[in-house]
């Protein structure tokens, strides 16, 4: 049984990394990090946990925790971690931030998207971009893993076997994607407000949004090139999922029975990424509360391009499950240790 | 590991019971019976299922499956249970029947609410009412068991202890109940139709619901008295939760303290019965997804009246989690087995 | 043409008195006061009104409003009106206050409910309450009109003919209220986040909340005695309409008809109000940006009881509507000038 | 004051026809015509109308209904109109069809999308395509007006301008489109139940929707050539409106400024269009209940791509509201008579 830490265990995305290592067997929380909420009972914060978890909201000191656990989980803020990291502490504690502190290896980039400095750049090289299906064999080994973000393991995933057969163009991939409102975290702002978010949509952060380097990169990674994407995020009034439709102009001749066994080649082996029968498309509904991505794709022949989508929970595959995913690599448990969770549906 | 067979797999709480037994470690599903699907895959009528469940679909043959299985649910409507048991069925497999047919201990009263002919009032007598955290030690021996309606689940464990105690007067009991649309099944009809539930709110079956006998039934057992209350069921644009906002008259002069402690006399040891702390009031979103109940009170001195409000999730502790806690008691298995459910949140 | 100003224009009440008098076809708004959005424009705080207004906020100045126009809407905090009034501002300005303050006609009552100091109890003599349909003869001569809260408009008028006819014993009143979210105002507060909303329902201000004083004085003077009775609202996940759902004993023998037969007599003339037809109950998406009330009820003669239900759209008839109208009665323009609005569907 | 006749009175276009029309100055509605609720009250069926619509439902007869209005509108099923439509009703009456009947000049491309034989291919060539912003002076002249689809309307208009100015490639054009859920109709279907809708979002139709070629075709005018898109619709879980994201392509090296020079060119003098401020997107919930059309764009000059979104409410800009538009003009009112609707928000 290792011990885990969660600095910001208080935000949507560490309440279900809270939620999920309820049920692994092979760890179990004991440091509740949380800026606001210190002293306060966790299930006073969250009162689904109440008569569940009885432990009190502890403050954000990374230093103390990395004495004390076997692996920290950072659910907070842009900068924070890449702050407090220095090397004693990965030397006495792995560490999985769902930031986006380690996930962009061009430090130039990150700043520029980000408008912060990078406070520890000489860890970005050692870092792992924890997409458990692309780099697996290099999170067993590391010390620090960057969990991917929400839009981007969904748009990455869903893309991905094609620009590495080669079978679309990258510079012509257009993704447009849906997210549920939790995405936008728990604090109190006007534009979450029910009233403002309901029976509305809209599109955000349109050719700004700080996912696409984190796109580009990856893919290009893929491709073996550098390029360049279009990303547009939308706020849909629902709590939960995303849905990620992409556009590709097709570079070669291709069938459906071509693409699925492109899709099949790197996902067939795959337990949380479900390529769906033909002509059934991915609704975020049916991944919901799971670590599951949902896929599938249409060739259109009339404009000689393809059509992919993807569906995933934005809080658990796209957040707190692949953080414990990783968390399983990291320490050679079961990959679906804690994970094995059935989509919950209606 | 037992085997298990669910006629009406196909309905929202067939549907919830096969969710629920994929998690569990002491029974399997061996027959998803099902009228409008036979010989379809199961995962075509679920997408949430692709991968994880690979059967296909059976008929609804209550006789063949008896052959085959340790225990029945039949998630069926109302009538099709009693039309089907007969003896030598009981003296095979073990039955949970998440209708109505065996809950009301009077034939007549159950003729003259569902308006339709008992097929085999002979089993009435025998089938035990499934309210686990109160009958127990009865389900424990039973071959029939009944398991309650949602609403009523709800309000019975709401406002039990205080009719048991003699608290309140049972005869002013008046229960104002608010379930979400899954209640309502997935029949096709305009009236549950996203347009229609969307951003509305409105009473139905008011002073005629069916679950009003069910509920004077249990609570008279706990009056020693037959009673008459008022129970009013409404329609909230929600997929999941059961909200019962209860009144009734004082019947002695009482503290919080002494009401708290009637509470905790019948739920201090339930797992799954969660009495909240003063003055936090039952929200049915802590509670989604699993078999708990959230319960709370409010004495109001000034009407000498007292307020109880209770929350579930209408498809697990309000019918299939509460099928598999009564086959739990059945087989002898952990009560909690395959139901240790963190409720999700958001 | 008169001239309107309205102090709190950019709350969800004030931008509903905005969005309704642009309809109106003898006033005009000339002052958009607003506390937070000063010297901004208005269509940039809520876009719909994007080339429809293109004034810019005005401070809360009351003062200074009162030189400058006929009418002023106060959609503010409780205690702001009070704070602000005096005699040289009555004699220039009809006041419309949306707020609690002159409500109540006790003002200890009030300071207990409200827990502020009342500023101005000189003007809560002549204050008229603004329930068109029954005080529609005093709000024609007022100078200072207590427009009612949405609860209690929603309340009051389900209830009143049976209270006025002694068919019900006020004194066993309850009344269980649903409210969509827009109630709870625009403040930026967790409790109000989509995610915490959607999906979930509670109680809150169990036998505490500020709108049960005010329905006991109004359907206190129907009765012709002091009463008391139950209010708990709740939260419900859409954006506009209050249900409310009464529960009451009779005191006498009486059939459906009787029963029609006393709202036919007080709401028979009534343009807003609308008495629906034997068993068909109010929905609160019928009303939705109307004006309208509608009403029904249902006899239970197991109980003895009543069920009386009152569906409103609470921005409309429940405070902006509701404001127009007794704007429309102070003036001598038509009753439903500008409140012709025929309800939304879907 | 004209007389006007619904076929199809009971579906949600046809209702939304019913809500505008009682604000109309110059039209009353004669004849409610429904297939399935023939001699119901109008108000039974939509209760919103309780005490505003007293009419009972008629048939579906377009030839006896020709004789009596002066324009019947048809918010019927693909076919019905092409199927019944003659010369001499053509001469007494003015049609506006809301089917895709007559939007489409090629008969065979209609035939092949929407898999029916057309029945009336004369009439085609005189059919003038609704979209008034850009056939207002056609449908002034016309005896049958095609109204634009809801996703194409949306669509058209929100590229119209750059594909008419040469500003982007029209073959490059992707529209990724989101749809509330009244788009679906009020049919009773499983796919449209509130649980399954509700918490959930799909792309369908991919690559195959019906109302690509409609896009096509009149874009192909403003191009001066055949073109051919990408358009994916997505049902999104809100009643009502319509968000396209549209990505294409640029020809030239255009700078925010002449961008908004050429929406300014066609839109500047049109009420209901409303260019939006720099940077302000558009939301679905800012023009709801309305006929306004919300536009913005934004130059991605890292991928030489042009994002431009639009929304609108599906039920009146998408539907009945431009149908209102139409007879207006074909009836040489004022354009905006009944259609002067502020939108609601919340």
């Amino acid at each position: 049984m290792i011990k885990a830490g969660i600095i910001g265990s208080t935000g949507y995305a560490g309440s279900e990394l809270v939620r999920l290592l309820q049920g692994h067997k092979e760890a179990e929380i004991t440091w509740y990090g949380s800026r606001s909420y210190i002293d306060k009972k966790y299930s006073e914060v969250y009162q689904n946990m109440f008569q569940i978890v009885d432990d009190v909201c502890m403050d954000d000191n990374m230093e103390a925790l990395a004495e004390q656990v076997d692996v920290i989980f950072t659910a907070t803020p842009q900068g924070f971690c890449a702050s407090m990291l220095n090397e004693k502490m990965l030397e006495k504690v792995k560490i999985v931030d769902l930031s986006a502190d380690f996930r962009i290896k061009d430090v130039a980039t990150y700043e520029e998207w980000y408008k912060i400095e990078h406070k520890s750049p000489q860890f970005i090289e050692e870092a792992v971009y924890g997409l458990c299906e692309i780099n697996r064999e290099k999170v067993k080994k590391a010390r620090l893993v960057a969990n991917p973000g929400c839009y981007t393991t969904c748009s990455i995933l869903t893309v991905y076997p094609l620009v590495k057969e080669g079978i679309i163009d990258p510079n012509t991939i257009i993704i447009d994607a849906k997210s549920g409102t939790s995405g936008a975290g728990r604090g109190a702002k006007v534009d979450n407000l029910f009233c403002e978010v309901n029976e509305n949509m809209k599109a955000y952060g349109v050719a700004t949004h700080r996912h696409t380097p984190e796109i580009e990169e990856q893919l290009g990674y893929a491709a073996g090139e550098e390029i360049k994407i279009n990303f547009t995020p939308h706020l849909v009034p629902m709590n939960r999922g995303i849905l990620a439709t992409a556009y590709a102009g097709l570079k070669k001749d291709v069938s459906y029975e071509d693409v699925k066994a492109a899709y099949d080649k790197y996902y067939a082996g795959e337990k949380f990424v479900r390529v769906l029968d033909k002509d059934i498309y991915p609704q975020t509904k049916w991944v919901e509360g799971s670590n599951y991505v949902d896929i599938n794709f249409k060739i259109d022949a009339r404009t000689n391009r393809i059509i992919m989508m993807g569906a995933l929970d934005n809080l658990v595959k796209g957040a707190a499950g692949q953080a414990v995913q990783n968390m399983n690599l990291l320490f050679g448990f079961e990959e679906w240790e804690g994970l094995d969770l059935v989509p919950m549906f209606p």
